[in-house]
């Protein structure tokens, strides 16, 4: 720990830099740095954090030598300003302000005005000639010193000054005179010594030494403490504390105040876009009593100021090398400039500034990828909300942002009669308790879908974020009557053929119809991605088992399919009658008959694929889940499938029974059907190679939860035979998911026999840590308010723990087959930072949902910049 | 590959030795040592299994220098016995008989009495003056080698002998006379003719010949291929061929033949046991028409032989030092040994002799420790039904043998009804679709469980072997229905009160009554076992809830508990009520009320537990299951569940779906609840440490599914802050559960905390295969048959690849923390293999259900054993 405890800076002297962040917080850095580049700041000095651990540590107390470095520092500034604290005809006024190294906006003290007393009064009086004024900045040093380090409750002085005001018969505080001021004070100065039991203090020098302990001590009020721990904010030592000049906006018709960014941060333009107030202090800008004028008028009201302060908005950004955000305040006809920093944007904003900032030369092609946070893109490639109509519009309920994007549409109880609805042309919003397999017909209608189960990573989530639709998920707020065709919040009912509105980017549910917004990918975002692309050295391909998902993601620049789910391709129509026959079969023969029927659907569907994808690859995963979820669970289904398929009810049931599972996750599932059935393996391995043989493709023919090397095998025996018959020389690649633990760690083995692996990091999440996707809802939200885990191990990838599994099986697998193609085709495969995980272990690619595939893009060339700059 | 292909035995000569089992075989091998010992074997020579896989590479022919060996080595035969091979007046008879490496009983050929034709029988009808021998002899060889070498039906043979009997109006073989079996060889020799196309081959070098190809064509038939695959037995390069010296027992009234053991196989008493037949053949010692004689009495016929006899018995025991099952031939009053193999014997004279054995210093005590299979000990602890009335009786229906043990009782279909009959006196067997939680009384109660679902790793098994109580588990081929108070097998209805008997240790279900045998525990028992402890170096503890269960463990030899599962002390009668009172309250107070209600039941129960283990540890697993399994599923006892509570069905109805889960074996259980629920933990807390403060525990408290170190720290915060209070300055520890793959990944964040570490390999192996092992019995049964895992994992550590996360666990573990206690406890601690390989890695201790830690401790001590010999 240095000794130096005071920073000084403003007056063209500067001892502090941006750099120094830790040691004399962000406000306290960014003053030094404006000082110290000649842009005009009220001078003062910063206190370091250094010096509030200290004080903790020493009881709440200072020792000799940080109170004589403040002696010697508020000199050096009295002497900067040729004026005292105190003085009787030119006295110093200055600002206590916190400032930590990571912005905590409002949740510390601030004392303005400080150095006013009773004698000092007079000589602003005497400099100003505004007697009025000098009384008010008074008044509102003992209301702030009061209630900040006094502990006088603010709302006393409320309460004189209202009394000041219905006495006077006026209603605004600008009414009132110098005199009724100067009667406030005195009023004021009696509340603090009845409140407080001690005088308001006189002594400007004894004024700066409370406010300075009293911001430090602010550090640790609740408010605070609270604050850091919801934000993750740790390991810093204290706040530091600002003591500098004031400056007046409110001094006449020279004097104004304003804010501006150098950048529209909407659209991300490059002109000045802000707004200024004359005669006015900062918080009159915010309060929205007065209306602030555009700041491009500030030219004809102040000429000068306003050139001036374009070049200081130019040479900040210069400097900081991205969009400021800039306060300022015009005192009698002099700019300072009293804070900058990097302005938060729009997404569209950011990709917009990136680019043109490039064009300008303010920054590389590699900065420009940097500055983008993947996660936002999203936004630009769904439809939203159109935000005014939105902020008027009353929230009904909320739940999960389980997929981005916004939707209007009558609300519709079930799958058949929402595909039917929107065939008639309606938009439609599906409202389900939870989806199944069964729901997916009508979930590809809809426009969205709301449930009031069910996680992010739930049926209906996963499958939304892959359709792009938007989704609202586990609205625990509503109940849902599926029979009655409605469902309630509160006390509202919302009935069949109802307007709702979606927005599931944010989880919230509205009433009625809120306009929406369609998305434009503009020139920027494309060059943008170009540029990651030529950056990036994972592949990126997507998740799609239609023709209609593979051209999305194409568009969106995927390279291929990761991750082809056939299941999916089981539940339309005719085929779900196949698969179901198949299902209640007693012997082969009766399941040949049935898949036969099957293979000509599973071709039609796969030469579909292979005809958009051309001679990209395609990668296939055979039949996943356990057949329960193809046959139904609702008494009237029941009766109903049982007529259909020619058997008896209490037959039929027995069969749900007999598949019934306590724990399907890890049940009769993935390779294990193909082991128990090779008959259907050998169908879906018939139909992808028939397809294949009639398009460009070379399909990947991937086996699903493999945890034995021998499990592949024996799948794998069955699958070449069919390729080998049917694709003679023509090129394939057989290969497995690595999604359950056991297959991780015996990736050496499994290796040996496969041309590459994809993890399935959802369900080696899902074992990895023994979290059940449907059920660690209720708890794992909880893990994460309490910090257990820093995210939901679901959306971003574990990478301490299940990580671990990949790397195992990268280092395992590589070793015995150097060659091997490795993917990643779970939901993280889209998350910016599993992105850069799986590019840091050496994967070859990711695959995600289409939507997802420009994230994914951009995040794999932040992966690449960010080795790099190791 | 050597150029010897043939080796002698015999008269003094041995080329061979026992060493030599791969190349001769085992029975060559065997034969070849007791020749080199001086023990009378009919001389002869093997045909190496080099041989036999040189002849099939050669495309079944024989290269010209085997063909020379075997010329070379019937010459020596020859000139060794004095005779030639088809002589007209002393004809040469031999044998030809497969021999691989491993036996493979019945799986391939024989031929017998080869070398006679119509020359040579006259040849031994001169010899031995025995014309209906001669040609009984000669019509046997036609048979055999028509069957085996010349493929003709043997049935072909059986009809022609079954017409000349009928012919002559006899019934048994032994009533035809010199002059029909000679017409009967006429008949067969046509018989070839006929069927085989060709003549009955007359020359002997060619009968030689045919019939050494034959055997090694055996060893590629179907049913020996079969049963190789079926025993898992791989590697070798196939069967040696023997020819040998044929010996008759039969040649009148001074030959006989018999088998006998070296020891009581059954007892393991020092004394020859065994039985033998004058003027017989050894097929017929076995087919029961005559009855053979105690072996004693050998010694009144036969004293010289007997005589001889013994001391051979006694010089091949001590040569092998082992009990030898020996099979001898007496041919005109010469003893010939035909063969000597180690004796299978039953558990107790397994451990008898072995004991015994040390004490002759015949072995030592090493020796002694790894000649018993400590799998078997499960015989000895356990009551058996009676071998003789369990032959005669008929088996029902056959399930799984989830506990070992036999039980004879009425059957009871429900738990509070077993409870009660079994209060009333009665011998109970409860019989259950399957087991819940809450069936635990009625088990506790029964003296057997049977379930017609569920796998050996179901609710039911697990519970009953941690009772010791025997349980016959998944048996599909009953239908129980509870509420009628009956099951059915087959049109067969057992109903309530009839008595049925189920033995544990084979999965068998009769009907009835069969008397059962209890268990007693020999001094040599006590001898081997303290043997093993002073060998071992791991621990053996116990899993135990109940001070009965802690008595058993500690008879049983168990120097602590590794597993207390306090959940089942949740489910007594006033308990279950807090329990469930705790569950359906809305809040915290109310929650809190409940516990405390469960807080004394709690510390009794620990109390009565710390007072049988007295200072030995014990481990106390904190609440595991998830809290749906404490509310009832069966519509009737949710309504008088609503009504005790003071609810309304919907309400607790609507509990009980809030907390279903779609895989609960994943879901909201484990320190998840703790988290959850902070109370539960502080009580369960309190609870351990006020019983240990009354008495002499040092309580090892372990925080169950810990993934995450910070579920840990949670947890531990907990548990430490009420041990600090209640506590003071006495010893406790606090460590957790190694059981979800993430744990063990992140073990060395863990050990940073927890004193202790007991991995619970059940849900290892549900995670980390991706099991669940309520659901896996339909799969893994046949993942077993096609060899994709060897041995059911949830029986056997799967060391390959759930073994890594213990490694992977225990290295990361001991690195920060070299103090670290580390255990097992899930079912494999009481598994041999597995305990090994607990040995292997280093861990402290094994904790197993009582009646397997005799198992855990011989299982221990051979695995210092094994380690050393490497």
């Amino acid at each position: 720990m240095s000794e130096k405890y005071v920073y000084f800076f403003g007056a063209d002297q500067s001892e502090g830099k941006k750099e120094m962040k830790e040691l004399l917080g962000g406000k306290g850095a960014n003053l030094a740095e404006m000082a110290g580049l000649g842009v005009p700041v009220p001078p003062g000095f910063t206190i370091t954090t250094e010096t509030c651990d200290l004080y903790y540590k020493n009881n709440k107390a200072h020792p000799d030598k940080v109170i004589k470095q403040i002696d010697e520092n508020l000199v050096r500034l009295e002497k900067a300003m040729g004026k005292k604290l105190g003085d009787p005809v030119d006295p110093l006024l200055v600002s206590v302000r916190s400032g930590a190294a990571v912005s905590m906006p409002g949740m510390m003290d601030t004392v303005l005005n400080l150095g006013l007393n009773d004698i000092s009064v007079q000589g602003v009086i005497k400099k100003t000639g505004n007697e009025r004024f000098a009384w008010d900045s008074y008044r509102r040093f003992i209301q702030m010193f009061g209630d900040v380090v006094m502990e006088v409750s603010h709302s006393k002085f409320e309460k004189a000054l209202e009394h000041a005001k219905a006495t006077k018969g006026v209603e605004y505080d600008t009414d009132l005179t110098a005199e009724d001021l100067k009667k406030l004070v005195e009023e004021y100065k009696k509340i603090v010594k009845q409140e407080a039991g001690e005088d308001f203090p006189q002594e400007p020098r004894k004024q700066l030494q409370k406010s300075i302990d009293a911001v430090f001590g602010s550090w640790n009020n609740a408010r605070a403490i609270t604050y850091r721990r919801l934000n993750d904010i740790k390991g810093l030592l204290g706040t530091a504390v600002n003591i500098q000049t004031m400056v007046y906006g409110n001094m006449g018709e020279t004097s104004g105040t304003g804010v501006a960014f150098s950048r529209n941060p909407s659209t991300g333009e490059n002109k000045i876009y802000g707004e200024f107030l004359m005669n006015a202090q900062g918080e009159d800008v915010v309060a929205g009593i007065r209306t602030p004028r555009p700041i491009e008028e500030l030219e004809k009201v102040m000429p000068d100021c306003y050139k001036q302060f374009i070049e200081l908005s130019n040479k900040l950004e210069e400097h900081y090398t991205d969009m400021q955000d800039m306060e300022f305040t015009i005192q009698e006809g002099t700019l300072f400039m009293l804070q900058t920093r990097t302005g938060k944007r729009t997404a569209g904003a950011a990709v917009r500034i990136a680019v043109e900032m490039v064009d300008e030369k303010l920054i590389t092609q590699e900065e420009a990828l940097l500055r983008v946070d993947p996660n936002v893109l999203d936004q630009l490639l769904h439809p939203q909300l159109d935000q005014t109509a939105k902020e008027k519009a009353e929230v009904l309920a909320k739940g999960l942002p389980a997929s981005p994007g916004a939707a209007v549409g009558e609300a519709i109880f079930t799958a058949d009669k929402a595909r039917d609805t929107a065939a008639e042309g309606h938009a439609v919003i599906l409202v389900r308790k939870e989806t199944s397999p069964e729901d997916i017909e009508g979930m590809n209608a809809a426009k969205g879908i709301l449930t009031a189960r069910g996680g992010m990573t739930s049926h209906a989530a996963v499958v939304a974020r892959g359709m792009g639709k938007c989704c609202v998920a586990g609205c625990g707020d509503i109940t849902v009557d599926s029979e009655e065709g409605q469902f309630k919040v509160g006390d509202l009912v919302i009935k069949e053929g109802d307007f709702i509105t979606l927005d599931g980017s944010t989880g919230e549910l509205y009433n009625g119809k809120i306009p929406v917004v369609e998305p434009e990918l503009s020139e920027d975002f494309e060059t943008l991605i170009k540029w990651a692309d030529e950056t990036r050295k994972l592949g990126v391909r997507t998740n799609a088992d239609t023709p209609k998902d593979a051209e999305t993601a194409i568009k969106f620049g995927a390279e291929g399919i990761g991750l082809c789910r056939t299941e999916h391709m089981f539940f339309e129509g005719e085929r779900i009658k196949a698969v179901r026959e198949m299902i209640l079969s007693e012997d082969l023969e009766g399941r040949k008959k049935a898949l036969d029927k099957l293979l000509p659907f599973q071709k039609q569907d796969f030469i579909g694929l292979f005809k958009v994808m051309k001679d990209k690859p395609v990668t296939i995963r055979l039949l996943d889940p356990p057949l329960h979820e193809f046959l139904p669970q609702e008494e009237d289904d029941i009766q109903e499938l049982a007529k259909d398929m020619g058997v008896t009810v209490e037959k039929l049931k027995e069969k749900i029974s007999e598949l019934h599972e306590f724990n399907p996750m890890l049940g009769h599932r993935g390779c294990r059907l193909g082991i128990y059935y090779p008959e259907i393996t050998e169908m879906q391995a018939r139909a992808i190679c028939e397809a294949a043989a009639e398009t460009d493709a070379v399909p990947e023919i991937m086996i699903p939860l493999v945890g034995h090397v021998k499990e592949f095998i024996n799948q794998k025996e069955i699958v070449e035979k069919v390729c080998k018959e049917i694709l003679k020389d023509k090129p394939y690649h057989i290969g497995t998911m690595i999604e359950v633990p056991r297959g991780a760690l015996t990736a050496d083995e499994i290796a040996e026999h496969a041309e590459f692996f994809s993890f399935g990091t959802n369900d080696l999440t899902q074992m990895g840590c023994g979290f059940s996707r449907d059920d660690a809802g209720k708890f794992l939200t909880q893990y994460v308010e309490l910090g257990i885990y820093e995210k939901d191990p679901f959306q971003v990838l574990d990478q301490e723990g299940v990580g671990q599994l990949i790397k195992i099986a990268v280092e395992k697998g590589k070793k015995v087959n150097p060659k091997i193609k490795l993917g990643i085709c779970g939901e993280h495969g889209g998350e910016p930072e599993s992105v850069k995980f799986c590019h840091r272990v050496g994967l070859t690619y990711v695959s995600c949902s289409p939507y997802r595939v420009p994230i994914a893009r951009l995040a794999a060339a932040q992966a690449v910049l960010e080795e790099k700059a190791k």
